[in-house]
């Protein structure tokens, strides 16, 4: 059995970074911090959770790429002309366009003028109308409930139920968010409660995962129980490890939450139906809470996948697995809309305890509440145009090209456009990486991200322990490498978390096509080279 | 002195929420939840301070305000026929007006074609393009920097340096967030750490305080200081008082943070320079790192009073209080545009340990970015339209009404406009008060409220220990009363922190002057009952 590593404790945020802002802050710029003085607040009095907390999505690679694309402007040589930045699921970024319905709607609820115009079609005005109705003096400067607007948890509701066939969904139920990163952040902290022995709680959370986990239980000081994908099996979910794991814990947690990523991030598998059914019963069995992170529920490429999501898994077992305590999370940021700047998610709370859930929208209500903006976005994604309605034709299929009076924009089919092209790049990526020695990964089958396994040479991981800064990981080394070389920014996957002894990267599959093709160029060269240089 | 009592504990927010809640989840609508079944996670399960949060503002009372809604709408007979919300600073529920520029550039940022169009004025278009060119993609469905918008946080420094006479201010000690209610909990996290022996941090919170102070603490873990107010000297900050509380607090816990609010929170006085010195003075001395709450810069209305900033006080004491580490907070949220539920605000971090500040930065990166759209907002509160420009005489001034062209409103000096209004309120409101026996309210010096005082007599005082849910605090009873009888909907003193035996509520002064002037009406009225009922 692989032993247990921390899978972010390796990375040197601060040194690198530490440094740089240290120089900025202490610049002649600010009079006021010129000259030495006393601090109160040291890394001495710091919380130690703070400093314990990784995040390697934005961490030190990150800030380098950043380094790079300002001396790039400034002239400074290198073998490359640009970054290629596909560290994060950032769509917008990477030039995905918006879907224009979300963006007439948050438009029209902002500037309400707009609503008398004539250049929005009508169901843009009507949805603006119906969410203004919805908000304090009909502003979207109000606040909103700290759960969220109710017409767009009905929404949110209507939805669930059509997607889930039917399955009951109650608004009461749906609280909206900042992300789904901050519905997930505030809900995992119900559970922090030590045991009577002091013991802390336990949350069960894949390697790899998506650090958002790992940076929330450091700085819970919850106990991460980590629990390996099978790589061989396409990153599925072995009940025998989610045992093993546990089993392993026990001693040092009280085990209370079980967090299930799907489709994966970031490993890109959709997990089938019949492994749900099991990780549920292991949950039922093991008295586990499920957390469901289901943001990638419209990113399923492989026609071989669906998603199914846990709820409706869960219902359709019956008792006493339909009356389990589940919390499933969506968000505006992925998807086809890929609208992570605008910050809306949500998260379905099922079969809660009722005074627990009355505490919990207590415990949110001191942050007043999330975007309403973001909510607009939220209740958009949830409720597209339909057909019949004028925006559909754009959303979703043209078929007569005078519908695009509305529209300044010539693409067409905003929706199926982005996910095709999702789809491509999932194929191509997993093909292009398999065709390069030493490198395999499994088929993207959903999310937006691939995970392949490098297979670095002794002498790499040897140099990755002397390099500059000292003790590095190897795949940390090797990526780092890889941004100096060619410009290309993945992250390693020491920040995911891996098996001892093997080295991962994770890359988004974001970049347009021809960056997309460039990036796979790049890689290839530099990855012989690498191999050449430590074989 | 007076006796510390917890400002928070005594509303009974669960009793009433949990019910209501109850109902409505495990009803027919949702088949899930409709069966008993066993619970893992329950109120004994429950992280404790969870429960022990509170956030009045958000309190049982407002509940039932929105009860109360429903019922006229349902056509219960009432002795009134609407319900008036003076429990919030939301300033857009209230009829305020937005500021057009504001929701000009966030249009045009969220839906670029508005660019192309001639709609909107040059510099509307000017700044929306100079925004997007800092979104990754030029999209705001791109995920910022953690920090923020590099841009957007120049403004804020440009902003800070001019509000301050030309005192230095570094974007690089800027940071984004959602609101100021987040940078303020992000911050305060820090500090979270218990000494070698245990004792938790403490953090100096006034009495009485907005509660996210006592929600956030709570929450922490952190040991609250409660400091006094001096209510007879206009509630100033006595250094006296700040020096019992802390002696009395040291044996509990390790002293590291003092938080103001300037101008208060619910007690609208506006600190002077001289007492701003002193409790700078006393932080030196004491070794507090100081957090100020300046969220209310904007909103000052006495004309003997002014808005100092503590940075400006500390810089311009000189040496070593010029090196004092500071945060200090501002928001979209107030000011003239009460934008709050676009969710923008930013601290500004002053001389914090450049390490620190790292780890600062790593910790925030969990939760990716703030709202870009709020950022925006953030952007055009501290960079308003300038003289010259074409929004700036519709923001500011007019004295051209070919000017309104670009405009389909026929308002005039938005800014003036808001702020003439809350300073008409402001003085109104105290004359009002104080006209009313058993009433004694301070001087509305800024911010948005005010905190009369209440004299209750001892048989209130005894009703309410009997009342209904046993145990109410006497202010609550007297709320609750006033809500059920005349549908005005104010928070009680007992939810911010009182003196034992005194007895306030704080109301917004933020309804139109009709409302306003109802709910006067109503208010002296029901207090002329009340005090007869229980004399």
């Amino acid at each position: 059995m692989p032993i247990l590593t921390s899978p972010t404790n390796h990375l040197k945020f601060a040194d690198s970074g530490g440094k740089r802002n240290s120089q900025s802050q202490t610049g002649p710029a600010d009079s006021m911090s010129a000259s030495p003085s006393r601090k109160l607040l040291t890394m001495r009095e710091l919380n130690p959770r703070i400093i314990e907390m990784q995040y390697a999505v934005r961490g030190p690679l990150v800030i380098r790429a950043a380094e790079i694309e300002k001396e790039l402007k400034q002239n400074v040589k290198k073998p490359f002309k640009s970054v290629i930045r596909v560290n994060i699921g950032d769509a917008h970024a990477m030039q995905q366009h918006s879907i224009t319905f979300i963006r007439q709607v948050i438009a029209a609820c902002t500037y309400p003028s707009l609503l008398d115009s004539a250049q929005f079609p009508s169901d843009v005005i009507e949805r603006a109308r119906l969410l203004l109705g919805d908000c304090g003096g009909c502003s979207v400067g109000s606040y909103s409930a700290s759960v969220g607007l109710r017409v767009v948890r009905e929404h949110v509701s209507d939805y669930i139920r059509k997607r889930d066939g039917g399955i009951a969904s109650d608004p009461e139920n749906i609280i909206l968010s900042n992300g789904a990163s901050e519905a997930i952040r505030s809900l995992m902290k119900l559970f922090n409660r030590p045991d009577s022995g002091g013991k802390p709680v336990g949350v069960m959370v894949s390697i790899p995962q998506y650090p958002l986990y790992s940076a929330t239980t450091s700085e819970y000081g919850i106990y991460r129980i980590g629990y390996y994908l099978n790589e061989e099996k396409n990153w599925a979910l072995d009940i025998a490890e989610l045992k093993r794991a546990l089993e392993e814990a026990r001693p040092k947690c009280r085990p209370a939450l079980l967090c299930v990523i799907n489709p994966g991030n970031p490993t890109g598998q959709v997990l089938t139906r019949a492994n749900i059914e099991e990780v549920v019963k292991f949950a039922y069995e093991e008295k586990l809470f499920l957390f469901a992170d289901e943001v990638y529920q419209d990113n399923v490429y492989d026609p071989n996948s669906k998603f199914h999501s846990f709820k409706k898994v869960m219902h359709e077992m019956g008792p006493p697995y339909s009356h389990m305590e589940l919390a499933s999370f969506h968000s505006a940021s992925k998807g086809y809309m890929g609208e992570c700047g605008l910050r809306g998610g949500y998260a379905e709370i099922v079969n809660m305890h009722p005074e627990v859930l009355t505490q919990f929208k207590k415990s949110i209500s001191a942050k007043l509440c999330s975007s309403v903006l973001g909510q607009i976005a939220m209740d958009c994604v949830v409720k597209p145009p339909a057909p019949g309605e004028p925006s559909y034709e754009l959303f979703a299929k043209v078929t007569d090209s005078t519908l695009l009076k509305h529209h300044r924009t010539k693409r067409l089919q905003e929706k199926a456009e982005v996910l095709n092209n999702l789809h491509d790049k999932a194929s191509m990526i997993s093909e292009a990486l398999n065709g390069i020695k030493g490198v395999k990964c499994n088929k993207v089958q959903g999310a937006m991200y691939a995970f392949p396994r490098i297979f670095l040479p002794p002498k790499a991981i040897e140099k990755a322990k002397v390099a500059e800064s000292l003790g590095q990981e190897p795949d940390f080394f090797y990526a780092m490498n890889l941004l100096e070389s060619t410009g290309v920014c993945v992250i390693p996957g020491s920040g995911f978390g891996q098996k001892e002894g093997t080295y991962h990267f994770r890359t988004t599959i974001l970049p347009p096509p021809t960056v997309f093709h460039d990036f796979i160029e790049r890689f290839s060269k530099f990855h012989e080279r690498f191999m050449t240089m430590y074989s």
